[in-house]
């Protein structure tokens, strides 16, 4: 029988996929990428792999009967060790090296290709667990004014504009003012930038909402944004109203734990369509 | 003869304009608005005024044969105290308070208008003093490399594409990415925030470039885009190679003193078309 595994890097993703495999009685298994931090979640065969032998993986995932992958987790730019490489792989860094330059989005989409060139379906964590997206509806007790509908908009509007660029995955707009917008150094960056801005134009108006949405033609795949109880922390710092994101089209893999600390705070959660 | 009057706000524009029209022998005199720390030039008629009393700011101009006006320096958003109104600029209000929620640009615009129904001629600072705005040209000894140029076109993009949104005066782009785009906070601000993320994917490779312009039919006359010796000190922070700007759409107020900040650090300084 055909075996998904999931390619892990960092944080909780990895070990939920895992799971809702399992209930399904899905063969799985992980495939760690070294210095990532991945952990093993347990229950499944965990093998660690280095991103210099990639060739030397995919004769081991074809071993294993693995014809699917999902990319999971945290993975950030890795430094290549040559030592490391295997001559396969080597083969594979005239693909790879030019997509280290044209950004997360250049190089994921290589790698990806490289995967199913090799014959592997690549899936996205939502297509195996869509319950990780939440549908359109407000998820907490405080719902967005008609100021914080109007913000939430122009915010879209903004990413909208921006997506044709290659840019854009969030914006917070207060006031119709726009405080901020995600770049290169991403959505916690950015909020800590709209963190040292909390004034606006009227003190006791609305206090701005942070939009997210992936751009278009991302690859949802593997790139798919994530909000988490960290995110609202960074909204609340922030002086917030809310959070507005792009239903399906944004994972919250601690539901649970977020609409918690959004309640807790007063903030908005908004799924809804951008 | 007709008297030119500097509307003056903080910083040293106000002098440099009492300088450029008495060197034309044109009669001129300095407004102050009260609470920006505009200071008295010397020279000239100085005489400083509350926002709260702009009615009484009127007549007093006329009475001294001014028709022109020149806003120059810089005017935070005022905080208004209702008990200095007088009553003509009490019934002014209601054009003026909801301009305060449209941005900076909002504002400008509605106090722009009210001087000119009062018959003043509103010109702006690089129409008295054009030497102000550089014309085409690398001003520093040091030049864009073709990957900083490259940099440059990416960001006067962004800018061109956020400009219908009336947002985005400045962005920085090193090796194709977007590090960082102005918002509400400004320019220091943003460059704050690149100085807070100094990697690049190539780490011998192009350092990025700070783009600078007006937005599409920002106007000018009150709300020209400033670089000095401060915006090349911010640069150098955030470790960019240079800084472009458009030619004749941005004031260089100290340009001595800024370009030889630029070449004492190795940054170019390039006016260009944009």
């Amino acid at each position: 029988m055909s075996v998904t595994a999931i390619i892990a890097g960092a944080g909780r993703l990895p070990g939920l996929l895992v799971k809702a495999l399992r209930a399904n009685d899905a063969p799985v298994m992980v495939a760690a990428i070294a210095g990532t931090g991945a952990e093993d979640p347990g229950g499944v065969a965990f093998m660690p792999f280095h991103v210099e032998r990639m060739a030397v993986l995919f004769d081991e995932l074809t071993n294993r009967d693995v014809t699917r992958v999902v990319f999971a987790g945290g993975m950030s730019r890795p430094a290549l060790d040559p030592a490391l490489l295997d001559p396969g792989t080597a083969a594979l860094l005239p693909r790879i090296l030019p997509a280290l330059q044209q950004g997360d989005d250049g190089l994921l989409r290589a790698v990806i290709e490289i995967f199913e060139d090799r014959g592997f379906e690549v899936m996205g964590a939502a297509d195996i667990a869509p319950a990780l997206c939440p549908g359109e509806g407000v998820l907490t007790q405080s719902a967005p004014s008609e100021q914080d509908q109007a913000d939430a908009d122009r915010a879209a509007t903004i990413l909208s504009t921006l997506g044709p660029l290659d840019l854009g995955q969030g914006a917070v707009v207060a006031q119709g003012l726009c405080l901020a917008i995600e770049t290169l150094p991403g959505t916690d960056a950015m909020l800590k930038f709209a963190a040292d801005y909390p004034r606006r134009p009227d003190p006791n108006g609305a206090r701005g909402v942070f939009v997210k949405a992936p751009k278009p033609g991302q690859d949802l795949r593997v790139d798919m944004p994530v909000i988490g109880p960290a995110t609202v922390a960074a909204a609340v710092k922030a002086g917030l109203a809310g959070i507005a994101f792009q239903a399906g089209g944004v994972m919250m893999l601690e539901q649970a734990e977020t609409v918690a600390a959004a309640d807790a705070a007063g903030l908005f959660l908004w799924s809804r369509a951008l």
